[in-house]
């Protein structure tokens, strides 16, 4: 066996996906960008198209036993490092993708694709039992799922696709962990005598905020010769390749932070994938290797950078500069606190970065529950309102505000939700390890410096792509394993200054 | 056999091929408009891929006899006419294709993708000698590619792939008698007493010139649900679809009818996109017939319309509202005659309607004895300042001004520029059709009316995609063959009276 000639077969095959996975990624970032409305029907056709022969591509790859040679030769450690690492994951994606059979994969497609309809539409008229026939049907697919993909939890299975490694049983642990810190915190604010910041007053017209979020991108360092900034309902980062990764923001003229908030939070994940290595591009050592990895990167910007003290002592003359009316009677002091207000809400997107992960928590008993068929479809709304006044103490006025507020279940993503909150965990390792690495880490953020920053993580992370797992990646570049703990010191050191307790 | 079954099992190929279609126009319109730099390479490598992929589907789409079999229930006249016109002009497009080895177009498109770029620096050199290696060997490909299409004459063979039917013989009578018309014909206006008439001066903001152009895109009737208009370095028109037609245009601050002329032009284009039949969607009947029915549709729309003094009846009003300060001391005869001055000049591009075609045949001569070999690339650049002097009384300073101004020959599209003035003779058969149909013509274009003409254009010519020969649609459409007398008579009456001969 000639393995470095398998390893160029295998090369070619690979490039043929990434260019279907390309274009994919392009039109997908179109249809939310550009696309005009009455193209929507084609697009899909094209999409599914793409994606079925995309499909195909992967559940061929072993057709002939190539992969399984070089598997073979894996095991036998006659592999390079990193052509090792790239088929244990391929392996990985290859297996997945074989468990489940093409009558399922379409049923599944296509059930989750008329849930979203129905959802948007149950969601618009507050109406839950309209949707709740499709969750059913959608729990039992996921179920039905989690059999023919194996393990021996159902809902391990199902979170695996998006965190491989996670499991329930630690992520309970982990989250009920989380979860005794941020209630007293909450309490602890909501309690304090500081009387929350206020936004800055007036109209903030779009083509200035433009004009300041490309300031901040150029600055931070996200290459707009690899990418570029639009304009779209929903914010996200899209990567057609590390060459070309796009993000989105929306912009509201009275809400000057939600489009520098999204932005920066998007950055975070371009950045990722601005520093994935394109030599290897079409192999798992150009992916993002998890998730809550591509969360912690986003998260760790928003937050971490994003609201900070020393931030905004180098970006606030600049906003001043760029709104002179809005903040004349308004200084930093008041945008910093106003940047870390906190509020117990209803809506887990509007929510701030203390309560944020108590939304997540509800969301993963509740999914866990789903699947493991300890309360049922029926029951969710009562129990969703019941917890939501437990963790948050606030009162659901109505499904549309509570349970049927986000797309994920109706998109069959069970077992995605918890990613969000392993993300927030790990931005804040990483913000203790980078601030251990940089002691004039806030000299440089009131310096707009940033570029060392991005290259720490570059180096730490982004650079990696798949090579390691997420835990050892983490741990490897934070020196610690997960840890809830810093995230609630960095947390209660960060509050407990704005709130005085 | 089962016709019907076959039909399906056909129109399920044609459909995955429309995805990669859609899938390459999208990509190539993106590139572009919206695409970052950095992705150049990866972008050509994803297009790259999907073109091979579409090529290999046509290749093997009688790899079973399915095409044969159907063509075979054509000739025996079993098939329904829409059919039988879809498999005749599949037919064709697979014959084409499987002429050309593999090898051979593998080459043509490496061979015509580099010299495009020695084009680009020898234009910008102003270096012919080091495009001619690159041209001569174009030259040489072509020959083998007509050779290998076969037919009796090279130069026929080449032009029958832009427009199916036409032959150098017919062009070179058309072309002559066209010549004949045009050089006495800008010869009086040249010798006229009429002084040619100025711009309107100052600068024109871009963001009002756009929002101008999207009155004008509404107003004639392109359908923004289904297309868009962006900004591109050169103006296209590019169908991803029917219900997706996007449009570019490029501003200047100082030349208003830059941005206004090639939106009107490349509205004539998309809206001939736009009224293809959407049902019909990857068979051929949802095709443009030829590119000089295309280029008839964007002139018609350019010169007919758009320069028209009762179109600007109308949108004069709103030009002036839009730019009072330009328009101050200025009227609308002055902009009508603004629009029509001619004036002989050295790029084809930026040429006036009335010498525009002197341009093309000169272009057309030259290429008919390159392929027959009658005259040699080494003797272009000479034949060609001759032939500017003969033609249209202009003295070529150098070959980037010359020989090298058009992108054209570097790209293998050799046969391709005739498709010009066909286009352009027909959009007077049109245009004289139209009048004749509609008697209040001017009166519709003065109140703005514009949506009846485009659903002429729609009832005569869009709707029927390929189902007649070019020739035949526009006998049907106009009652008249091919005609030179009406183009000239157009130009004719439109000149003499502005300039007063």
């Amino acid at each position: 066996m000639d393995t470095k000639k398998d390893f160029m077969r295998l090369r070619g095959r690979l490039k043929e996906m990434l260019q279907l996975r390309s274009a994919i990624a392009l039109a997908s970032w179109d249809q939310e960008v550009y696309m005009p409305p009455a193209a929507a029907e084609s697009r899909a056709a094209m999409m599914a198209y793409l994606s079925g022969e995309y499909h195909q591509k992967l559940l061929t790859l072993d057709e002939d036993g190539l992969l399984s040679a070089l598997d073979t030769a894996r095991t036998k450690n006659t592999l390079k490092p990193k052509e090792a690492a790239i088929i244990r994951e391929l392996v990985r994606d290859h297996t997945l993708a074989m468990k489940l059979p093409m009558p399922f994969v379409v049923e599944f497609a296509e059930v989750t694709s008329r849930a979203q309809h129905v959802w948007r539409e149950a969601k618009g008229k507050n109406d839950f039992a309209l949707f709740r026939p499709w969750l059913e049907r959608i729990v039992k697919l996921s179920r039905e799922k989690a059999k023919l993909l194996g393990g021996a939890k159902p809902y391990d299975t199902l979170i695996d696709i998006y965190e491989p490694g996670a499991t329930s049983d630690e992520l309970s642990i982990t989250f009920e962990e989380l979860k005794a810190g941020l209630v007293p915190l909450v309490a602890k604010i909501r309690d304090s005598r500081m009387r929350p910041a206020k936004a800055p007053k007036g109209t903030f017209p779009v083509a200035d905020q433009k004009r300041f979020l490309d300031f901040i991108c150029a600055r931070v360092g996200f290459d707009t010769d690899s990418g570029r900034l639009d304009t779209a309902t929903h914010p996200f980062e899209n990567a057609i390749g590390p060459s070309d990764v796009r993000i989105t923001t929306r912009y509201s003229e009275t809400d000057l932070w939600q489009s520098i908030g999204s932005v920066i939070h998007e950055l975070g994940h371009a950045m990722y994938e601005q520093g994935l290595p394109a030599e290897e591009a079409g192999t798992p050592l150009c992916e993002a290797v998890s998730l809550a990895v591509h969360e912690s990167q986003s998260r760790f910007w928003e937050n971490m950078v994003g609201r900070d003290k020393d931030t905004w002592r180098f970006f606030y003359p600049e906003l001043k500069r760029r709104f002179p009316q809005n903040f004349k009677d308004y200084g930093p002091d008041e945008w910093h606190r106003y940047l870390h207000v906190v509020k117990p809400s209803l809506i887990r997107t509007e929510s701030d970065e203390v309560t944020y992960n108590l939304h997540i928590i509800l969301r993963f008993e509740l999914e866990k529950e789903l699947i493991e068929g300890t309360i049922r479809v029926k029951d969710l709304p009562e129990i969703w309102d019941q917890k939501m006044q437990e963790y948050l103490g606030v009162k659901v006025p109505d499904d549309a505000h509570g349970v049927l507020q986000d797309v994920h279940w109706s998109a069959g993503l069970i077992g995605y939700f918890p990613t969000y909150t392993l993300g927030n965990l790990y931005s804040a390792q990483l913000n203790d390890a980078i601030r251990r690495d940089m002691p004039d880490f806030d000299t440089k953020l009131s310096k707009g410096e940033f570029l060392p920053i991005r290259d720490w993580l570059r180096e730490k992370i982004h650079r990696h792509g798949r090579f390691y797992s997420a835990g050892e990646l983490m741990r490897r570049a934070t020196g610690s394993s997960l840890s809830v703990q810093l995230f609630l010191t960095y947390l209660n050191d960060t509050y407990s200054k704005l709130y005085d307790f």
